[in-house]
């Protein structure tokens, strides 16, 4: 394509981005992602990814953030980019180029409501996130392998924790996150052996009794333990 | 966002793909990257990633495998999408959003020719590919990276050696994408640890004295190894 020409010359294609923000509860082994329902056509009234369109005098982290706050009410969400979406069919209103984001975050903290074109807005089980608007059946399945690989190489989970925690409360986290149970001693060996917590004197309170000990992150480890190519894979 | 107004009343940005394809010379221990001379303004005469933009009854894929034969005349490379990148300022022409991909090949096979708006095609070794056109030192920064990240999960570089290989070979190749030198013992003792080769009765051919063994992958037991969480981190 020659550049010489006018960029104008050229149609373009629309630019969206689509947020696939997960939700982590505690008490709960039950992985959640946010949606809103659409309140205009196309796919009027069925749940979608809140999104929307690029502005020109913004950034797509910007974009995404910015559409995110207006859909769904929820700021201070870390999002990162996922991938980005260009099947030529894949928005009926036309060529719409869709720019993915994907965040985890607790739950609890986060109380979404819909606003400007989504009417609603909610928490889901990613199993009942199904039959979504667009491509978004597609996104979501994206991005759930995405965090579920993101766990092998990086610490993700213990910014869901408290600072001190048990090992059990871990793994509640992790089976969340990979969608899958695991074994207890497996997991308690391995986590161990990764090398990356302190194991505190100090046990639970608040328990009647076989109160557990705590543990705390240590992200000097981590880092250490990084460096030297350490696997956090379970 | 309204999704009721018609698409169009929004300005839209250019959309562009960008191609950071990696070349491995077997004899070589150097990385090298594809780029292209531009023949127009901006950055006229300045070296950059092949790219250009995306039409509207294309997807982003076939938009980079077509500009990648375009302007440089390789073709059949398996490119995978990278990142997307909007900085509202990237382009002096306008907001261009680039979704930009990425691929490693073995450098023999393919000799690029400048075609279209390229003046020029060539192999650089990426440490002499600075000072590129756009923010293509960024784009390129972020794929060396993804590359050396892909290593501990993926097997790349096998399809670069021929089927039978020595294990100084292999590390050659290891060495050239991770970019840095790698211990020969801990090397061997890694690679052969993660049980994915086969070790063969055959040594080298057509070389005098101390012939090595001869190693073939075997994708059966990468398969099984990758199931079982096995990190191939070096």
């Amino acid at each position: 394509m020659n550049h010489q020409n006018d960029l104008y010359d050229y149609p373009r294609p629309a630019v969206a981005v689509d947020c696939v923000v997960f939700g982590v509860e505690l008490d709960e082994r039950e992985l959640k992602v946010l949606l809103i329902q659409r309140d205009n056509p196309p796919f009027q009234g069925q749940w979608a990814l809140p999104g929307g369109y690029v502005r020109l005098d913004e950034s797509l982290d910007d974009a995404a953030r910015r559409e995110l706050a207006e859909e769904t009410n929820l700021t201070d969400i870390y999002l990162e980019q996922l991938y980005t979406f260009g099947a030529v069919d894949r928005d009926p209103r036309g060529r719409i180029i869709t720019v993915a984001y994907y965040a985890l975050v607790k739950l609890g903290d986060y109380l979404p409501q819909g606003y400007t074109d989504a009417r609603d807005a909610a928490w889901f089980s990613v199993d009942e996130a199904i039959r979504l608007a667009f491509d978004h059946d597609c996104i979501l399945a994206v991005a759930r392998e995405r965090l579920r690989n993101k766990v092998g190489y990086e610490p993700i989970g213990f910014e869901l924790l408290p600072p001190k925690f048990t090992l059990t409360e871990l793994q509640n986290v992790y089976e969340t996150i990979l969608e899958r149970a695991l074994d207890k001693r497996n997991f308690r060996k391995k986590i161990l052996s990764f090398n990356i917590l302190d194991a505190l004197d100090e046990i639970q309170k608040d328990v009647m009794h076989r109160a557990a000990r705590l543990y705390r992150f240590n992200s000097e480890k981590y880092e250490t333990q990084k460096q030297n190519g350490m696997n956090f894979q379970l």
